[in-house]
């Protein structure tokens, strides 16, 4: 068959040399004679995966001793409850930054263990822009201050990073399920980071967890075994059996990350890409971007035909041109293209020029 | 390489079928240019391969439509919380049977969300045996009775189905993780079946719910939105995103299940390799099984030496002879034996020819 570009929110596209890999030790991982879905996890071949992840993951982004990374289950939504369970440490309140519906969602779950604060919002421009931290109104006793970095529905991406005034006292906690690894960023100005793997990572069903462990300790009488961080640093991921599969996959993906370069180089890769969809639509009067270009996604590129009843005819059109999964969230309509690191710069390119060729045929 | 046997207790071993057609599959599933891995989970392509799952599954089990199927995340850890928090309905208390670690741990977590009573313990004897239904001191108010229905470190398993005597007001729940699907059984006769999937379903990071849906709906106050079964039968496993790869291992095990002749033949063929191993250990006075042979589990063969030092040679030459992962539990010592649905028959021959062979050099 003819290559295909998925565009994919998530679970998404993976790199095909990962794939590759992963096709070829699936019955006979590093001449073990098993796959690595049959392995104990706590047998020397699957720990030796696991040691080699980390590895890979700290040289990708410097993670200092005082941070734990876990691996755990439940993705993004299973964080939505273990976050404040675990990190309100005797204070009752918390804020938000309500950015799109991932925000949103942390948000309701976050309400039922304590007080939120919603410091800012961009509901009233359904969320096609980042508040500006000048326009922040954090409180003086909250818990923590968690952001969603970026934005799959919305397609909006913090470019920055906030500085708290007291980050110590007050931790920055991070959604980057969308666009963890897509980009450098500096751990240290957050005291949680969470990242579902199915966008960036791997496959659906691990997220990935790095926490400052001075954080841990205070879960919330009730919280299940499972949902306290506690228990994971304990057992180093072990205290159940982890997805082992996932995991390894993920380790797959690492390394195909090194051989891009890393970080630096992926980022670049990634504003190239991104560029090269936006600077069409915007010069287009057939497709329209709604979000406010200084805050739109590298990851998630939203967008809508002028007239919505040639949507279907795009994705028919586009789906023959090997060009799938562009039918944007049925919350908001129109298209969505994601870029994540693993599409590439050449599947981009095929869908401006399918882009162009459409507009040209029904303009 | 020559032909090898994975004894692990779980993650464990899979149907080579399985893994081949995994693999096979791997970059292009059914002509779709994509991996599973790399498709939405609501998509038409995971939803057909789900509702398969399901059909398979209820024709492997009769499922009485007032039964609800999850497939959900965390393993049996998650469920050892999510009963208590989803089962007690108002009540304080719950009876549990103690037949070994996994119901200890059970057990363990229940007591974090109300009162447990041990209605039976196997522990003055090490568990090394199923208390009898007529030991059981069931209490008149419990939510429910809990039973672990095969212990994969004690090596025990239970051979019949308790009886209570209201069912519909106690409802029986079955931690089934280690031999779900090895043998046929009663759905109505519980109110809620969990089993994580490494041992005979697929890979870790699923596991399965079978819940009668009576008993959803009122779950304890402060239970995380994922920890609540409801959710997931409002949202068809489908609140977050499910272990989409997982989940497709899974579907291709139960069709080679189905083509093994379905439950009661694989029971027979599993009732055979136990035969083979257990006649063969206790004609032996060079190993020992300390397990009641009423009880014996047919899933798990725990096994010592007479000279424990043997141990390491015993493993060694057991692992050159392509016999691998038998080293037991850290916390029971000596030998363990895992005869999952994949296990062939040939698997237990051998073992049984190199154990007879062994014990000759060293006796």
């Amino acid at each position: 068959m003819n290559q295909l570009y998925n565009f994919s929110a998530g679970p998404a596209v993976l790199p095909k040399k990962v794939l590759q890999q992963a096709r070829d030790e699936m019955l006979n991982w590093h001449g073990s004679g098993m796959s690595v879905m049959e392995m104990s996890h706590r047998g020397k071949a699957f720990i030796s995966i696991v040691e080699e992840l980390k590895h890979d993951l700290c040289e990708l982004i410097d993670i200092p001793s005082n941070y734990k990374i876990l691996f755990l289950q439940g993705g993004a939504s299973s964080q939505f409850a273990m976050v404040p369970m675990n990190l309100l440490r005797g204070k009752t309140n918390a804020d938000y930054i309500h950015t799109g519906q991932w925000s949103e969602k942390a948000i309701k779950e976050a309400k039922r263990y304590c007080s939120v604060n919603i410091a800012a919002s961009s509901k009233d421009a359904q969320c096609t822009y980042i508040p500006s931290q000048n326009q922040w109104q954090l409180s003086s006793d909250a818990a923590f201050v968690h952001i969603t970095t970026n934005e799959t529905i919305g397609g909006v991406e913090f470019h920055w990073t906030p500085e708290l005034a007291s980050e110590n006292e007050t931790p920055l906690v991070a959604d980057m399920s969308s666009n963890m690894l897509s980009r450098p960023f500096d751990v240290t100005k957050y005291g949680l980071i969470y990242a579902g793997a199915q966008k960036n990572l791997g496959p659906a069903g691990l997220v990935l967890v790095i926490i400052r462990e001075d954080l841990v300790g205070s879960a919330l009488p009730g919280t299940p075994s499972l949902f306290d961080y506690q228990t994971h640093i304990d057992n180093d991921s072990m205290y159940n059996t982890p997805p082992t599969y996932a995991i390894y996959i993920m380790g797959l993906v690492l390394k195909w990350l090194k051989d891009q370069g890393g970080l630096a180089a992926i980022e670049q890769t990634n504003i190239q890409k991104a560029a090269l969809l936006y600077d069409y639509i915007d010069t287009s009067t057939f497709y329209h971007c709604p979000v406010a270009p200084q805050d739109r996604s590298r990851m998630n590129v939203p967008f809508t035909l002028r007239d919505p009843a040639l949507d279907n005819a795009f994705l028919e059109q586009a789906a023959a041109n090997g060009l799938v999964q562009l039918k944007g969230h049925r919350s908001v309509g129109g298209m969505r293209a994601s870029l994540y690191n693993a599409m590439p710069v050449e599947g981009v390119i095929q869908l401006v020029e399918f882009m162009k060729e459409f507009a040209n045929t029904y303009d």
